[in-house]
């Protein structure tokens, strides 16, 4: 299921190195166009989606929450692909600490 | 690999099952901890890890990065799990957008 | 000097008030048009502005943290008159702190 | 009123010279330890409060936005300090603003 995280990743990091190749490629693919603009307005926008993540969290409907949620993490497959840093890193990290929990839960119920 | 992301949902669920059926897990468990604080507190987590990821974004080392976007996904999981909404309804709208994209990214490379 | 924060704040009570009895004011007015988009998008500009603020001040020049930090300004002020409350509240919280903070810091520093 | 924020910026300014001259001045004041902290902590504090401003508006009493407010108010006063930036060119920008949006205004009111 969660495979699509990947494939985005990959779009990603392949349309990063087409626009190095070709900055025209920002007219026409999306992605391209926002790996373009930049560290810092990929960053912005990050910290926008998570803002409106919060409110919709707090304040709106699933539909929207869903969207929002959907936005804050690509423009964080955007963020990690501009520092040239693979999900996987980051996903390694939630599994050491997957395991570490895991341990401390145990004992914190132990008989 | 990003299996991670569906066992650590799984595991919010669980906990948030127990939780209601036991609020002592907040106790010993770091996970029930988290979500026996409330949505409030839950959502201003999720901001805080997103301001964190922004500046380690633009300037702290990888590692630094990491570990916050880490932070990043597990609260946003958090938050999903608080509003009873499943992260594959979120990956399910990347999906969506995928293929719309792909269209209109060959359009727009059109001989 | 910080004058202008309380003229700003009347013309956005007035305003308010204004679009209250003629919602077209939010065709001519731009204060009145950001406050006619209601409180869940004037909290979203704040939270934007602050990113963007964030942003400025690690990795922009002055003139645009300077403009980001007036932006944040303004939109606070949009936001506690979207609430009701006015910035004289805020104003007395930051009196206070400062009269306790001046014992403490005078006790941290006795001979 | 509003010269509390003229105040609460001399005062950090004030701090700020004497933590560049005494560093154990930060165990003493609680301003001077704000600013020993450095930029990214300062800026990640703006965030915070942005956020927890953002979440008060929309879901907690008066007071506690007025608290928040106050927050956010105070770490952009240390973070415009860390950077040498005058609240007075702030400011300066809302007036000039002011009077730009005064015309506007006029004019979309034209008979």
């Amino acid at each position: 299921m969660s495979e699509i995280l990947v494939r985005l990743e990959r779009l990603i990091v392949e349309r990063k190195a087409a626009l190095a190749a070709d900055p025209a490629l920002a007219e026409t693919s999306y992605v391209a166009r926002q790996l373009a603009k930049g560290r810092l307005r990929i960053a912005r926008k990050l910290g926008e989606e998570a803002t409106e993540t919060v409110i919709a969290a707090l304040a709106e409907p699933d539909d929207a929450l869903v969207g929002e949620a959907a936005d804050l993490l690509f423009h964080l497959l955007l963020l990690l692909a501009d520092r040239e840093i693979a999900l996987a890193e980051v996903l390694a990290i939630l599994e050491r600490r997957e395991g570490i929990s895991g341990i401390e839960e145990r004992k914190g119920r132990a008989p």
